[in-house]
């Protein structure tokens, strides 16, 4: 497999083509945004522990039936990934409340949901990813009611699994977005990336946040924060 | 019946006691206001337009199988109603874009759904009745997951109703926000009002506005379009 040019620059990674046209490379950067991009700054070595931290975790899924992009790490910071159309929808499951959804509804962050939710935005910048219903989604054409319930069973289901495993990590999974996209042949899969940079996750004991909650509120010791949550995901696939 | 003390005064509508436990008197004001109450005006006539018309409709629905509050016409701006405890949703069904779904996604306003959606605010001044969906509303303890579901089925039937009812006026329903409740026992009707107020209504030749979107936009000429949508109904149920 040969890298060959760069398709795009996001926030937090780019995209390179490869000579084959059903495989690309993301290539993960320390980069940091918050606020729809009015935030900006650096997390040292981030780069290299989401590349890890979302290879481990896709393989991971992988192994627990849940189809991903994830193929092979090809070096620290270096994956090669099953190419997809991203459908254009961020795609959050909430445990307990944190960030928009308790400033939004004004419910204290940190109450526990008797049921997950899932909620969709509508993946659009100029217009500030605005949340979306299933309803929206299918009328403006953005997936088929298909593709919704398939990522509705597989964003539950991956849920379940990484509660479990990151609560053998003494980590609570607070909330998380994905994102899924359509292989050529129109099958739904998981894709970009599961990092401190796309969940909340709290120490289970003390609640201390181990995410990018640490840069959006400048609560300082986020590089630490991404070392730690990684250090005790190796420590516990050892 | 006897009408006893007021209990509220909302934005359009106050509400009083009677002599029955189950029973309230709604009486319709002539106040408008828009964009979460920031506009304040006095739409001349309204309140004995929309009693009648809410009734009006109310009634006709009650025929078709949607359980309502509507009990009895007391007057030009009065109406006896079944008492509710209002579930704290609003409840929007949207045949073509226009408003804030426009504004938030993007789509132009007048552009056709292939399939009506439905939506759910959070019926809460103080957080500006926040879009949310049906997870949201469990989980927050607003409504019970088969409280949702029948609040769906009836939506989406009073659409199909008056969406044929309005068509026989020339009149294109093209959203209208709904209210439930639930009565002593528990069963899940249909409240509050159906009106220009809340719903959009265009004229289905030449798309002119019959709706209070005359008032939030300036457009002049509101008073006239009450009356011509009062009128085209009450022509029409002759
Ligand atoms: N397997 C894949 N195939 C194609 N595109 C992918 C795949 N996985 C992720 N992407 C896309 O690659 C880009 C990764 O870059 P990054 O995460 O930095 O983007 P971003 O700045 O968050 O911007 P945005 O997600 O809004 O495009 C994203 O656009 C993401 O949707
Ligand atoms: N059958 C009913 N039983 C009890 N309350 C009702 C019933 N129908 C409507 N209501 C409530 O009565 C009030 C009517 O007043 P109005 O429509 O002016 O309120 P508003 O200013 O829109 O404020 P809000 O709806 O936010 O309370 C509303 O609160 C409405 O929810
Ligand atoms: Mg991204
Ligand atoms: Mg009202």
């Amino acid at each position: 497999m040969e890298k060959r040019e760069q398709l795009y620059e996001g926030k937090a990674k780019k995209v390179y083509a490869t000579d084959q046209p059903e495989l690309l490379v993301v290539s993960y950067k320390d980069d940091a945004t918050a606020f729809n991009g009015l935030k900006k700054g650096t997390i040292e070595g981030k780069g290299v522990i989401n590349n890890h931290m979302s290879n481990r975790l896709m393989a991971y899924l992988e192994k627990k039936g849940i189809p991903t992009h994830f193929v092979e790490e090809l070096n620290e910071r270096e994956t090669l990934v099953k190419k997809v159309t991203i459908l254009p929808l961020e795609v959050i499951i909430r445990n307990l409340a944190a960030g928009s959804f308790s400033k939004r509804y004004g419910v204290e962050e940190g109450t526990a949901f008797s049921m997950p939710t899932i909620e969709f935005s509508y993946k659009n910048d100029d217009l500030g990813d605005p949340l979306l219903n299933s309803y929206h989604a299918v009328a403006m054409g953005l997936a088929t009611q298909e593709e919704i319930e398939t990522i509705k069973k597989y964003a539950f289901a991956i849920n379940e699994e990484l509660k479990a495993f990151w609560a053998d990590c003494g980590v609570i999974l607070v909330d998380f977005k994905l994102e899924f996209g359509k292989t050529a042949d129109g099958t739904v899969i998981l894709a970009d990336e599961i990092s401190p940079d796309t969940c909340r996750l709290w120490d289970s004991q003390t609640k201390e946040k181990l995410d990018k909650d640490r840069f959006r509120r400048d609560l300082g010791g986020t590089e630490d924060a991404y070392a730690e949550v990684m250090r005790r995901l190796e420590e516990h696939l050892r």
